[in-house]
């Protein structure tokens, strides 16, 4: 059902799109479904320029579609678990009880109103706060134009940009790399988090869930600045010839898109291969459940971390905060990475077999999609007709896979015959 | 313990394999570190040429490494599982009570007396068999050597040959390619398996373990086979200058090697990047438990398949065979399968930093030292110091970590202190 009002959406899109007012140049109806995919996915890969190639309306059409696809999966997200908690046998029922405070229908509704009305704040104060540098740079109106798009893209996790190379010629500016990055930061984090942080405003009484998103969130973020900052001090493509300061910011902001934002202050290409590949890594952990984000998120990283820390430790257990995650989720956990890593590869292998580029980047590229992220190494607009169709079927699968997994399980059947136990060597 | 006596064994190595009647040229320690350690890991990786580079009695040298490192684990394997499973509460212990019988330190001796008497009967039949082709082209001492030399490595799956380009020159022999691929598929399987065929000789009555690895075997070996043939059929650079048969023969051969042996009929460097991505799996798959084979093993790669099977039906329990999956399989092999991720993500990574070369090749070449294959894109021969010393590392972890964590696991502490259930979203 989610599947299928995604489906429609792109369609809708992708009409749109194809209208000679929306588009300054000929675009082909590939190019068209292309792009409005990867706006109702909040991916950010493009085939065509954002800035030169659609026109103002074309623009306000991808805008809409980035915050129907962006905020209509975070709120149908949280309706989704929460009916499934009032009506389902969902094990997380009872958590969501107490962390939402819902038990009618009445409340779900008030519950979605609260998450449009959060976002649209959110991107109003965003866009306000743009608007200085834009309008100083751009003049008036198309500067309020940007400040608008841009916070709307921002907060969705959407990595649109009017321009052609991202956010590279904002690498120094505070303002809009702080801004943005604040806005995706927020919207990556997954709405329950907020909630949560909302209504508790203490540590201590925050839910297992938000603990653990905020933990992994800062751990990731610091250990993606480091790695970023430390490869790329020198690397003239990248880093190189900026200030101290400059440096500094670039990595922070670049540490943080990764994670499914997809800006760039930087030169994505010129990044050196190692740095690369924790990107993809980064890229594949995406954000929070009930976020905009995509890939496999950082809740799921955890569990997987947390099994080798207890694999060590000799515990069969997963405790951390006080609480112990019970053998249902590392199951879960399990069954998501393996699926995500079989469509990951799986498509690299088809892709690779027309595509004649280093594999390695049509690996970011593929990751990329996965995450919904949209950082590109420029491979993308290199694919053939066939890559581009898998790279759309990753973006869509990597943002409404998992929930969609998610509501399989919550239905999940009861097997008739329970045969004996067997046991196996592994390793 | 065990990688103590492993490390014991390289360093002996080592000091015999830098002895000047080892070797017709100067060889540097870090060299004959790495030739030991490959030999004693069974890998087969190499950074200096085993047929011009060694005197006859270097090649012995390496040749008993082999056999003490292959068959010295194997033999281990067997007793330590069969002895933790008199003396520890490891839950395999009725299983192997069952499969080998065994309860006393008596049969212990017993058994391994077997599995070198197996061991040796393969080796000799193999060497027999090999001496036909072997003697005919390099005369009748050269070639009895050579074929003892490929029958101890093959039966080992160690993947070292007396020719710089491994087994090219006989693409199309089929005896060399049946007797060597027969060789270490028996020798990669494991040796409960072949313990359990030769006393049951009935697939009904065989073990579940038994089932599993020669079910999934037959599989990987049916996969690896039709993917080298479909993509590499017309490629001039490996199967497009053959005859229809030796497409098939040395497709056959290069579909079943990457499961651990190591040894090539075809040149891998001209693999297309879609086949390198297959080979790469499958290196990582590796072979059967108690076996020489290295990487996450093809029973830990089966539980694997089976979750994301059981998800998609939305069940909790692993089923096949008429047995089930506790959820301690489910939990050994997320722990086993991401620690093994972590070891080759991190080696990629920090090889990548000084090292130039394509980033997937390395990958390449990390997954073939952690699965202990030793196919090779070149890569390996042009690494520094740092790097040479990674790829060590990674061999040996491949080796003897499986293992050592399947020990630590037996040993398993129970948490004193049990917290309440927490829930988490995931995915
Ligand atoms: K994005
Ligand atoms: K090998």
């Amino acid at each position: 059902m989610l599947a299928l009002a995604y489906g429609a959406l792109v369609v809708i899109g992708t009409l749109l799109l194809k209208l000679p007012v929306s588009r300054t140049t000929s675009l082909s109806w590939l190019d068209a479904l292309f792009t409005s995919t990867s706006a109702v996915t909040v991916t950010g890969l493009a085939v065509a320029d954002t800035g030169s190639q659609f026109t103002f309306f074309g623009q306000v059409v991808i805008m809409l579609l980035i915050q129907l696809g962006g905020l209509g999966l975070m709120t149908f997200a949280v309706l989704l678990l929460t009916a499934l908690g009032v009506s389902v046998g969902l094990p997380q029922r009872v958590v969501l009880r107490e962390e939402l405070g819902q038990s009618s229908l009445h409340n779900l509704v008030q519950l979605a109103g609260l998450v449009l009305r959060v976002a649209l704040i959110i991107e109003a104060a965003g866009a306000v706060l743009l608007a200085y540098p834009f309008t100083r740079d751009m003049g008036l109106w198309p500067g309020l134009w940007a400040a608008v798009f841009h916070s709307v893209s921002a907060f969705n996790n959407a990595g649109f940009a009017l321009w052609p190379d991202s956010l590279v010629r904002y690498v120094g500016d505070p303002v809009v790399n702080l801004v943005i990055a604040a806005q995706f930061m927020v919207g990556g984090i997954g709405f329950i988090v907020i909630g949560d942080i909302w209504q508790k405003r203490n540590w201590r009484r925050l839910t297992l869930h938000s603990k653990l998103m905020l933990t992994g969130t800062a751990l990731l973020v610091a250990w993606g600045w480091f790695i970023i900052a430390t490869l790329e001090w020198t690397n003239p493509a990248t880093l190189g010839g900026l200030s101290w300061g400059d440096k500094l910011l670039a990595s922070f902001f670049q540490g943080v898109s990764p994670r499914t934002a997809g800006f760039n202050t930087i030169d994505i290409n010129g990044l050196h291969d190692p740095t690369a590949l924790v990107v993809i890594l980064l890229m594949l952990v995406g954000g929070g459940s009930t976020s905009t984000a995509g890939g496999i998120k950082v809740t799921t990283f955890i569990v997987l971390v947390l099994t080798m820390i207890a694999f060590f430790k000799r515990r069969m257990a997963l405790q951390i905060f006080g609480r112990t995650l019970g053998v249902e989720s590392v199951f879960r956990v399990m069954a998501l990475t393996a699926v995500s890593l079989l469509i990951v590869m799986t498509s690299i292998f088809v892709i690779s077999i027309s595509h004649d580029g280093a594999i390695f980047n049509l690996g970011f590229e593929v990751a990329s999609a996965f995450g919904t992220v949209g950082l590109t190494r420029g491979t993308t607009g290199e694919l053939d007709t066939l890559g581009r169709c898998i790279i759309m079927a990753v973006m869509f699968i990597g943002r409404v896979g998992p929930l969609t997994l998610g509501f399989l399980l919550a239905t999940r059947a009861v097997p008739r015959v329970r045969y004996p136990e067997g046991q196996v060597f592994l390793g």
